[in-house]
């Protein structure tokens, strides 16, 4: 494919989208070349980036790069891990940031109509303003809607309530060709024909892009209640997560930690931690509608974790101390972020988690290599983290490139594999992008990635969706 | 397409599958040549019923049938209403019926697999049988589990549990080639390349034929509670609906009823409804884990039932009340089913229900023709049933078929019209199949149906999976 856009190219598409939101200037394009993705090797500054206003306009844009085999990457928050909108083929980047209106909040059928650039903080507020309740909570609030609906973005409440999957009711997708397809709609269930948008959802900006998006909502949220639970060892407090389950409690979220980052936070962040004992810990979080229940549920979970060993329960029941937990554990990823090399987004079955964690262990012992893992264990969705630093005395301290270099590529490859074994999946929910794209295999068949192909084909003829992403 | 059974293939299906599972007997055969949609002209005997009781017995015939061009046209328990499972093109229809094991209850994960033609029922007795719980609950308990992903079946319950989709978290699909996919797994999450589960959930058997299921459970189940709730007129009964869901309350079911089916089926099973009050019901289950929760919720659900004009509300909180209530909802469509054409399943948005309901009334005493009309008010899902008698006295009256057939095409079509204005579908949960595929083209346009095509033609490249059906 060219990615050559010719001198009539470029004046139609500023015809389309307006001049000044079309560019090329290098120093600003490079902005439009890499998503959260650490390593600065995978990142390519675009032959032009668009920025369209309208569904109309992306249709244009669209219209004019098939015409001419122009690549198009399109581009939400740029928040994600995985090098999914960074335009490998050079060509447009389609940025949706301009295209930012709730377009409506309904309150009498539950269901909020966004715009694919609107930020999931914005979108939530909107939401919240008109007094109703949008669940799913990925962990960068910065992230479009779009995106998140591109990558079926999961976040620490999909136990409770489901991925993004489970909200979108609706989409509005330009296709490659420029045509512009209303899917679903405000509505609860439908069973009429193959469902494209449940295809949309997760496929990452390779078969078209998403404008427009109408999601579900529910009643105003209850009661929010955090219990941190610390244990001595792993393995105690990850088979804690079945029984809570078995036990007919359904937390909002079930997060497991390590002692480690938890201090750097503390310290990157200036909050505290409700307690410095043991080594892994469980942060449960309970919702309910009223104070008797949560009062139900969080003796029950108590029961539960003390059963299983657990030193203590530190229940945040305060505002304050709520915020203090919540944003410790939100700001992990920043913390450690300058050490980190990959999150890795390995999703297992449930009960699989503490036999993966043990084996990241086992891998991090192996290559001499820090892999602080946590993540949403009660959905099996397990963030190691492969790190370029140590953690020495709660802090981190660096490491020569040549020595962490080489050991990147052999720990993800242990892990998948591992992963693999368990029934398990590369991603829960940042998705493959350019990053993941050589290990799809280790857990698709040819056979699966071939449909995919087929799929990607029908959608997009000449291939100019997100080229080189997912699979080739 | 040739639907021709040479005997060579023949014998090598019974060689795959045992001579005594492959019979063409046109009296046995005729059982397999329809669904429960009531006009006989759209059934025709299959030339060959095939049961086979493996994975790799399915693979083995769709290999024959594709490398011979012979239609396969699934069939799970038949309970359809809209003639999936009639084998149009003739050739094999493949009975899943031999499939009947659930293989595993996980409790530790919450999931279990079961193959696809396990009975609804049976499925539910094992899941309750291991403490577990499996929420969705389509009407039909003899409807096989394959069955239900292939129409994505919703049922009662979807407003608080969502359809069968919402469970579904892995698939066994037998392609057209006879190759076997293992889509998902065990697995909360995942965004690991196209989601061809979700594709081929509601699929319809055009995609392959699902040979096993991972379904996600819950733990045990809370308390129930039935509410009856008669109203002087539609209107005040149908808005009530989303003043409940705004309140906060997700209830697991509200139907709405009216007064002469509800009497029909009293006087067919013999149980007796909570009142005569009145002419359109709410009746709206509620669920919750402790006594204290569901009394709030009742109160609050009555509050405001109250507020928008109920007459009273009756409540059925002894099991063998429940029981009475929950029996006369199952058995309405078993009670007029003598006098029933046709089962509409349109789903629109919740606040368009009372106006597309509105509209029903009016085609009705337009056309001099008895449409009842109940259906799952929070979902939007509403079964509008044409009928061939009039309804007289509270009992089914005949009316000549000269009278009722050529009403029935245009009632349809109004309603379609109606629904596609309202922003909604022609099938919630029942599917196209055969008998709504002349109106697909009204509710999705060309370009969608066109994806959908090719889709098609990427999995079944010869088209030998149920031919005719959804669309051409």
């Amino acid at each position: 494919m060219t990615s050559k856009i010719t001198p009539a190219v470029r004046a139609a598409i500023e015809a389309a989208v307006g001049a000044p939101h079309v560019f090329d200037d290098p120093e600003k394009a490079a902005d439009y070349g890499h998503d959260e993705f650490s390593l600065p090797e995978i990142a390519r500054v675009p032959d032009l980036v668009v920025r369209p206003g309208a569904t109309e306009e992306v249709a244009a844009v669209l219209r004019l790069a098939n015409e001419h085999g122009v690549p198009v990457t399109p581009r939400g928050g740029a928040t994600g891990l995985c090098g999914g909108c960074v335009p490998v083929h050079g060509g447009i980047v389609l940025s949706l940031e301009r295209m930012d209106r709730v377009l409506e909040v309904d309150a009498d059928n539950q269901m909020a109509v966004t715009e694919a650039g609107v930020r999931l903080s914005d979108f939530v507020r909107a939401v919240e303003a008109a007094g109703l309740y949008f669940p799913p909570h990925p962990g960068d609030e910065s992230a479009m809607m779009g995106g998140l609906v591109a990558t079926n973005a999961g976040g620490s409440r999909a136990v409770k309530y489901g991925t993004i999957r489970n909200y979108v009711r609706g989409l509005e997708l330009v296709t490659a060709a420029g045509d512009v397809l209303r899917l679903g709609g405000k509505l609860e269930k439908s069973s009429t024909g193959y469902n494209l948008m449940h295809l949309v959802v997760g496929s990452e900006g390779t078969l078209g892009v998403v404008t427009k998006v109408v999601l579900h909502l529910k009643a105003r949220p209850g009661l929010l209640r955090s219990l941190v639970v610390p244990f001595e060892a792993l393995e105690p407090a990850l088979e804690t997560v079945p029984l809570i389950m078995k036990r007919g409690i359904v937390p909002l979220a079930v997060e497991f930690l390590e002692v480690e980052p938890i201090a750097i936070t503390e310290e990157h962040i200036g909050k505290t931690w409700p307690t410095k004992l043991g080594k892994t810990h469980l942060l449960v979080i309970l919702d309910a509608p009223t104070e008797e229940e949560i009062d139900r549920l969080s003796q029950a979970t108590a029961e539960v974790c003390c059963g299983k060993g657990a030193i203590d329960v530190f229940i945040a029941d305060t505002p304050s101390k709520q915020d203090d937990v919540l944003a410790i554990r939100s700001k992990i990823y920043d913390a450690i972020k300058a050490g980190t090399v990959e999150v890795l987004d390995i999703a297992v079955p449930r009960a699989e988690v503490a036999g993966h964690v043990r084996f990241v262990r086992e891998v991090a012992a192996k290559y001499d290599i820090w892999l602080p893992t946590f993540g949403h264990a009660a959905d099996g969705n397990v963030h190691t983290h492969i790190m370029k630093v140590r953690c020495e005395a709660g802090r981190m301290a660096p490491v020569p490139e040549s020595v962490w270099r080489p050991k990147t590529e052999a720990v993800r490859t242990e892990l998948f594999r591992d992963c693999r074994a368990r029934g398990g999946v590369i991603s829960g929910e940042h998705g493959i992008g350019l990053v993941k794209k050589p290990y799809l295999p280790l857990v698709l068949d040819e056979r699966q990635i071939a449909l995919m192909r087929a799929i990607r084909r029908a959608f997009d003829p000449r291939g100019i969706m997100n080229p080189g992403k997912v699979f080739d």
